[in-house]
C-alpha cells in the first residue's frame, strides 16, 4: 500500500465513522425511556426494545471517546446522547447481588449490573460473570472525563475495586455454585477486559494513578501470556491457572479475533511502558499467529472458533465469519505496523481491509452487518442485537483513523 | 409412495436403525467409569470426556426401549450397557440444589441434576431449568419397565413430582433469581416435556396409574394449545401466562421443528384419549402449519428458527438445518398419515424423507451429521456433541419403523 492508498484508506475510515455515528445517531436513542435500543434491524427499524447493558455502557463509552477527542465529534448532541445513556445506565443497571432492587445491602455490599434491560429500566437477565460491570466501567470513567464529575469516576474505581475482588479474590458474588468438576481457569477474556480497564482508568491521569493500577496491569498482561501455548504455536481462550493446557474442547479453542484483540491491548500497554520485548511477544504471538491460524485460506475472513488439534468445534458458529473479529484485526495490523514499520504488517493490514470494507459495509441503508456464512453472504442482516452495538465498528474506524493520521503526518 | 416404496423405505430405516445402534455401542461405551461418551467425532474418536447428562439419560432410555419392544435388539449387551449407564446417572447426575453434594438436605430436599459431568462424574454445570431432571425420569422410569426394579421407578415418580412443583407451584428451586422484568412465560419445551414424560409413566401401567396422571397430561394439551397464535396461522415458541403474545424476539419466535415434535406427541396423545378434534387440530396447527411456515423453498431443509414477522432472528444458527427438526418431521408426517391415511401427508412425509436421508447419514463412517449449513453443506461433522447424543436418529428410526410395519400389516 502506497503513500497514496493510504491517504485514500483513511478518507474511506472517515467517511464510514460518520455514516456509522449518523446511523446510531438516528435509530438507537430512546427519547422516551432514555437509554439505547440495540436491537436495530437493517434498515434502522427497532425489533425488539431490549436493552442490552454491554451495549449500553459500550456506546456511553464510544461517544464520550469520540466526543473528547476528535474535533468533528465534539457536538452537543453526541455529548447530550452520552449523558442520557449514563443516566439511564446509572439509574438501572445496578441491581444488587439478589437481583431483587437497587440496594446493596442485601449482598454484603456487592453490585451486579443487569445483562438485559426492559425497555423502561427493569432487570431481564443477569449473568454471572464480571462483563456487564466491566462495561459499566468503561462508560462511566469516560463520561466522567467529559463532563467532570467527579462522584462518577470514584464510582467507576469503586466499581472497578469490586471487579478485582471477584475476579484475584472470591468470585462467590458472581453467583455460581461451585462444582467439583468446575475447574477454575484463566479465561483469557478476563485478563484483556481488566487490562483495557486499567488503561481506562489511568490514561492521561498522571503517574499516581498509574502506579495505583501499575501492579494489576503487570498482573493482566502475564496472565494474558500465559495463553500461549503448545511451544509458542497457538494462542488458547482458556488455560488452568498454572498456565497449563486444559482437557478437552475447552482447552483445545481457540478464537483469532479475541487473540487478535489482546494483541493490540498489549501493544498498546508496551508502548506505555516502553517493553520491547512485550511488543515482539504481542506482534508474533498475538498478532501473525492468530492470523495464520485463524485466516480462512479457501473464502477469506476470519473464522470464529477453532481447536487447536483440527477436531470441529461444537459451536453451531464456529465458521462464520463475525464483523467483530476483523475489527479487531485491523487496528491490530495497523498498530503492530505503526509501531514498527514492517511492510509485511501492512501488507496483512491491507488484505484484512479488502476483506472486510468488501463483505461487512452494508451499501444499500448504512452501517455493516455482523454475521456471515463461511463463504462470505449475509446470514443475519440486523445491523444491532443482543451483542452488536455501537462498539466494534465506531472503534476499529476511529482507532484506524488516529493511527493513519499519525502515519500520514510522519511521512509528509 | 407406493407399496412397495413404503416397504424400501422400512428396509432402509431398519437398515439404517442397526448401523446406528451399532455406531453408539461401539463407540460411546466408557468401560472404565460407566455412562457414556458424548462427544464423539465423525469417525467415532472421542473428542472430548465431559458426559452431558440429558445425553446419558436419553441413551439409557433409548437402548432400554430398544430392549422392551424390538426383538432384534432384546439383547444381553444392549440391557447390560443400559444398566450401566443407569448405575452412572443414579450415582452421579444428582446433585443438591446447592450443587455441592449428593445430600438433598440442605435444599430442603430438592434435587437438582447436574446438565454436565466429568468423565468420573463430578458436577461441572448445572442449568437452572428442569431437562436434565426430566431426562433422568425417563431413563429411570425406562429402566426400571427392563429390570423390574420398584425403587428405581419410585424414584422416576418421585422426582416427576418435584418436575411438577418447579412447573406448577413454586420454581424457585431452580435457581434462578426472580427478576422485575423477567415475566414469566409459557415456554413450549415445558409443557411438552412433561407430556412426554406422562406418556412415558402410564404407558401400559393400566387405569389406576392413568387416572394419576390425567389432569396433568390434559393441563400439558392445554399449555400446547395456547401457542397456536394470529388466529391460528402460527405456533409461537413462547406466549405469556394467559396465552398472549410476548413482545420482541421472544414472542414472535418460531422454532418448526419443536411444534412439529408437540404435534406427533398430541397426536399420540388423542389417538389414546380417542379425542378426533385434538388429532385435527394437531395435523392442521402442528404438523402442517410448521412445515409450510418452516420449509426453505429455494434449498429444501426446515429452518432451525424464524421470526413470524419475518425478522432475521437473533440466533447465529437461525438458517441452518439441524437433524433434530428433520426426524421430529419424519415421525409426524408418518403418523399423521397412518392415523389418517391422507395421501397428502404420506407425499410430505416421502418429501422429508427425500431431503433427510439425501443429507444427514455420512456415507463414510456411518450415523448422522448434525448440522448442515442452509444450502446443505456439513458444517459441524462430529456425531455426538454436547446436544446430539443417542436419541433423536435412533428414536425417529424406531418410531418410523414401527409405524411402517403397522401400516404395511394392515395393507397386506
Amino acid at each position: 500500500m502506497s503513500v497514496l492508498k493510504l491517504d485514500e484508506c483513511r478518507e474511506r475510515i472517515r467517511k464510514e465513522l460518520d455514516d456509522v455515528v449518523n446511523f446510531w445517531l438516528k435509530y438507537s436513542h430512546d427519547t422516551e425511556h432514555g437509554g439505547f435500543f440495540t436491537c436495530i434491524g437493517r434498515d434502522g427499524t427497532v425489533y425488539d426494545e431490549l436493552k442490552y447493558v454491554w451495549l449500553q455502557g459500550r456506546q456511553v463509552w464510544m461517544y464520550c471517546r469520540l466526543y473528547r477527542t476528535m474535533e468533528r465529534f465534539h457536538k452537543p448532541e453526541i455529548l447530550e446522547a452520552a449523558k442520557t445513556g449514563g443516566e439511564f445506565l446509572r439509574r438501572f443497571a445496578r441491581v444488587s447481588g439478589g437481583g431483587s432492587s437497587s440496594s446493596s445491602s442485601s449482598s454484603g455490599g456487592q453490585w451486579k449490573c443487569a445483562f438485559c434491560l426492559t425497555r423502561d429500566g427493569k432487570a431481564v437477565k443477569i449473568q454471572r460473570t464480571i462483563f456487564s460491570e466491566c462495561f459499566y466501567v468503561m462508560a462511566m470513567d469516560e463520561l466522567s472525563r467529559v463532563t467532570g464529575d467527579k462522584d462518577m469516576q470514584l464510582e467507576a474505581e469503586q466499581m472497578m475495586e469490586q471487579l478485582v475482588y471477584w475476579v484475584r479474590v472470591d468470585g462467590s458474588g458472581l453467583g455460581r455454585p461451585r462444582l467439583p468438576g468446575d475447574v477454575p481457569a484463566n479465561s483469557m477474556a478476563v485478563p484483556m477486559m481488566l487490562l483495557c480497564l486499567v488503561q481506562q482508568l489511568t490514561e492521561g491521569r498522571g503517574p499516581e494513578v498509574a502506579q495505583r493500577y501499575r501492579e494489576l496491569g503487570s498482573w493482566c498482561v502475564q496472565q494474558i501470556l500465559q495463553h500461549i501455548q503448545r511451544d509458542g504455536t497457538a494462542i488458547l481462550e482458556n488455560v488452568s491457572l498454572d498456565a497449563a493446557e486444559l482437557p478437552g474442547c475447552q482447552g483445545r479453542q481457540q478464537n483469532p479475533g479475541h487473540a487478535l484483540e489482546a494483541g493490540w491491548f498489549l501493544l498498546q500497554y508496551s508502548a506505555e511502558w516502553g517493553d520491547k520485548e512485550l511488543q515482539k511477544t504481542a506482534i508474533d504471538k498475538f498478532v501473525e499467529l492468530p492470523y495464520r491460524c485463524g485466516w480462512d485460506k479457501e473464502h477469506g475472513g476470519l473464522f470464529y472458533f477453532l481447536d487447536v488439534d483440527g477436531h470441529c468445534p461444537t459451536q453451531l458458529e464456529w465458521n462464520m465469519k463475525l464483523w467483530w473479529p476483523h475489527c479487531e484485526a485491523l487496528i491490530a495490523f495497523l498498530m503492530a505496523y505503526s509501531q514498527t514499520k514492517k511492510p509485511e504488517l501492512l501488507d496483512r493490514f491491507s488484505q484484512v481491509y479488502k476483506y472486510t470494507f468488501s463483505h461487512f459495509p452494508d451499501a444499500q441503508s448504512g452501517e455493516w452487518f455482523g454475521y456471515l456464512t463461511q463463504d462470505g453472504k449475509v446470514a443475519l442482516d440486523f445491523k444491532g442485537g443482543p451483542f452488536k452495538g455501537f462498539f466494534h465498528v465506531p472503534r476499529c474506524l476511529y482507532m484506524c483513523e488516529r493511527i493513519l493520521d499519525d502515519l500520514l503526518a510522519s511521512e509528509n
